[in-house]
């Protein structure tokens, strides 16, 4: 992607050399300023504000599905989906130099990445495993304490970068593990090239509504490409839907579905156009 | 339900005074015999082996979505669903006798319920946030380790029982807070009163194949209630659909509206058919 003004800030949360700052600089080149935030909630809060021009968050693992707080700020926030990556993550179990397996009592690591990793964690003995706010960060304060039984999941460049050593190798579950990031902006940014658009909704409480919505894409030969259930807050057992389609918004096609599909929606907001990632 | 032999044993995960033993002891009567479990994955177990004759399990909350490990669990599983009941889940704030808020330090309880209380726990200062995997077993730690800047958040049941004090009430973001659970069964039990059932599947890569698959239920006026989509492990961007219709599965409509599913879809798993449970 062509950046109009010489290089842009890019939000992400963790601290240096976590997977979105890997995928931020996969997107827009090395040479971007980067911007770390503590939570999810702050990327965006960077963004809306214009205090960072883009936003990176991850919002799909393809070992352990959604992440699902993020789907639940796109729905609050008011910022766009203006792009999408995707890397394959390596997790990688890193301690200080000279530690051993065996010495290991507490393992940290963002619970994304726990998850990815779960059948080699389960396969470890009296060891805790701790929940931490980010992959990279977990390597950085074990080193800064010099935790000396303690390990960290993370990927190889926060292992390089912060002097520490790898071992044990490719941990997750199944290698064909990859992150899906969207890029978000504070304008809905619509290129010629876009040629998927993220949409929520909820339907009318009315039989046959969840199909009818489906169909407005179908009955235009408009691929489905994802969908996706969250909870309606205050309305027991209703939900929002999130769906993606193959289309760009500006084209006369999709502006027809779009609004068939007001006809049956009591709520409808679009997330953005934009280019899709190569599949992996 | 009526149970055949005198009272059944059924598995949950938690310590006693859970939200799920709580579910249990709503849908079985108070008299049944419980099997506390430490993770999900146990109580699986339990049934499978025969060790229980049922378990319970949270799969969906109003406020914050599916129970994503217990949707990934039914699919590697061999248990059906036999039932289903849903609870209006009041979270407290619970300390030692005599602690005031301003004195905590440290509020633990399960991830879930942490969840459910995000706002309030935001409007916390100084104050450590952790992730224990059970609620009514944080009190229980709680109390035995004589913890007196430390909260946790678990039901009225909890605190009563351990004899702790609730320091705030309902702290909950939305008071329309409920969990709906299922019950599993090693063996398949198709009750005369079912009228909901929950199945999985996955598409085979076609055009529209999504669409299709959901007009096999329209095309018979079979009403769907819910759908949810979790990775496909080992095929990144590919899905298993978690769909729940309204109907009894021995029912010849149901029966041609999935033997027409099979023809569209390569891979399909009937979870059960049961008696849905009352809206709230």
């Amino acid at each position: 992607m062509k950046i109009s003004k010489n290089q842009p800030t890019v939000a992400f949360q963790g601290t240096h050399y976590a997977f979105s700052e890997i995928a931020a600089r996969k997107y827009f080149g090395q040479e971007i300023e980067t911007l770390p935030c503590r939570q999810f909630r702050d990327v965006f809060t960077a963004v809306e504000s214009g205090k960072s021009d883009f936003g990176i968050i991850p919002i799909e693992n393809s070992l352990t599905g959604s992440i699902y707080q993020n789907l639940d700020l796109l729905l609050e926030s008011t910022v766009s989906i203006a792009g999408e990556t995707s890397i394959r993550v390596e997790q990688h179990l890193i301690t200080c130099p000279g530690i051993s397996l065996k010495d290991i009592r507490v393992v940290y690591s963002h619970p994304q990445a726990l998850q990815q990793c779960r059948e080699f964690l389960s396969s470890l003995k009296n060891v805790e495993i701790i929940a931490s706010y980010d992959t990279a960060g977990s390597v950085k304060d074990i080193r800064d304490r010099q935790m000396l039984q303690a390990a960290a999941i993370a990927s190889r460049q926060a292992a390089n970068d912060y002097g520490m050593e790898i071992i044990r190798e490719e941990i997750e579950d199944i290698p064909e593990n990859y992150t899906r990031f969207y890029i978000i902006s504070k304008d809905a940014l619509t290129l010629n090239n876009a040629d998927k658009t993220s949409i929520i909704f909820s339907i009318k409480n009315l039989p046959g509504a969840l199909f009818k919505s489906l169909s407005v894409f179908a009955l235009r030969d408009i691929d489905l490409l994802k969908i996706e259930s969250r909870p309606l807050r205050g309305r027991p057992w209703e939900y929002f839907f999130y769906l993606d389609f193959a289309g760009n918004i500006e084209k006369e096609r999709c502006r027809n579905a779009i609004r068939h599909l007001e006809e049956i929606t009591d709520f409808l907001k679009v997330l953005g156009s934009y280019k899709s990632a190569d599949k992996h």
